[in-house]
């Protein structure tokens, strides 16, 4: 099931995705996709609504964060090898975590709002994962059943700000517009195995970053497990896993995001996204 | 005023201080103390209550996080001068950002939770800003007055996690039982200057921590100021705003918290805390 939220930002009204393609209105049926609505029980009852007698809603609407209410942003930095390699620095012994403020976060389609004076705003395709019921020190084995679904995402980073501003990456990684997540959550059961998937970038048609999520040097088991140990995830939380090779910072010549650029970026079963720099 | 929340954890009321300490129930008028209750124009109002007409609370209730729905925890590093010094490294250029995960928010005096097989849990006194009003790149002037109150904190650390397990200080912040705040928000107006307070912390009655937030580094006003530059600050944020020298990783034998070793420490004006260690 690919569930989403419509409207105009905080008017946010819940859908669901038919299988052609259609926007089906839930508000009739959900007051709003709040993390509460991620549990297997409200997932597996969300899944038994038969959706072509929903209303469609307007294929132009503007596309918003896909679930109302989020409470932790985490990331995963330097976590696919290839990555690492034109970083320049060595394959992370374990997890490297940091967080992204909730208020970065933004719809698939909104614009990125460079910083004032930002010179090098760079890009970041990973794929999110959504917790659906709360994780405090789950197995490896058990980490996948604490998944609601996926969505695609940019971490999208101010690099000035991440590594020249003393330290600790979120720094720059938390402006406004900063967290483009969706278009929709894609519920795990129709991703059985989220290590598989094509995922690619391009800024205004030119690829950027092409990669697969078994470049990954951690497993989505792996992370949602380990950060489980030193904090408890929250239904409704995001992870985004790290991103592959392909990144403004690692070019030669440098190449960051400049007013007027459009990003794309798809990951397989997981949508599409488009964001305008302003 | 002191503003607090009373009761089991997940059930606490609002409460506030009257005049002669007494716990007053505040929730025939306040369904709880919520974000939305910190905004200037609510707090002047809450300020116009008799306390002396509302019921009093058993003195030996437990006090709770003193604000419900919390979003973000963030915690600022190395920001007293004598602290930089004992941790052997230079005085910041600019403020060392961390986050806590929310879900280490406890209560003044609740347990603190050694994590499995942790031997480096370490203590750490800080002043705790609440934000009151949104805040996006506020300028130091304008800084304080985004200021719901302030709070004492203990922004418990284990150094292991923090420092051994792949770089960002967040891995040993966030664990459950990690962030005990209160036991209330005191509301600025009380705090006219923010920098001149005492504040000392023991283990089992042992002084460890004494100074002053005069040897902050960065003050209250450019702390907030700078977090809004690239964050959009929320009513009920939490900001804890560094530690003064003397804790357990500084001291030469190294000290750490064991089970059954008890934390207590004060800020002036702003209440004491009590922690057992479990």
């Amino acid at each position: 099931m690919k569930l989403l939220r419509v409207g105009a930002p905080g008017a946010e009204k819940p859908a669901a995705l038919d299988a052609q393609g259609g926007i089906r209105d839930l508000s009739a049926l959900v007051p709003d996709l709040t993390p509460d609505w991620l549990s297997p029980g409200r997932l597996r009852a969300l899944a038994a609504i038969d959706l072509t007698q929903l209303p469609l809603v307007d294929a132009g609407v503007r596309i918003g964060v896909p679930v109302a209410g989020i409470r932790q942003f985490v990331a995963i930095g330097l976590n696919y090898r290839k990555h690492a390699e034109e970083s320049g620095l060595p394959l992370p012994a374990e997890p490297i975590v940091f967080t992204k403020a909730i208020t970065s976060l933004s719809g698939a389609n909104d614009d990125i709002a460079l910083p004032p004076g930002s010179e090098q705003t760079d890009w970041e395709i990973e794929l999110g994962i959504i917790i659906g019921s709360t994780a405090r020190r789950v197995s490896e084995a058990d980490a996948l059943g604490h998944v609601a679904g996926y969505c695609a995402a940019n971490d999208v980073s101010e690099r000035h700000w991440q590594i020249h501003r003393n330290g600790q990456w979120g720094k720059g990684k938390s402006f406004d517009s900063f967290g483009p997540i969706g278009p929709w959550l894609v519920t795990a059961d129709e991703i059985p195995d989220p290590q598989t998937l094509d995922m690619e970038l391009r800024v205004n048609g030119d690829v950027k970053q092409a990669s697969n999520t078994s470049d990954m040097i951690f497993s989505v088991a792996q992370i949602v497990s380990y950060l489980s140990q030193f904090m408890t995830l929250l239904p409704g939380d995001v992870i985004v896993t790290g991103t592959p090779a392909g990144v403004g910072l690692g070019m030669k010549p440098q190449q960051f995001l400049r007013k007027g650029d459009v990003v794309t970026l798809s990951i397989a079963q997981l949508g599409a996204q488009t964001q305008r720099v302003v």
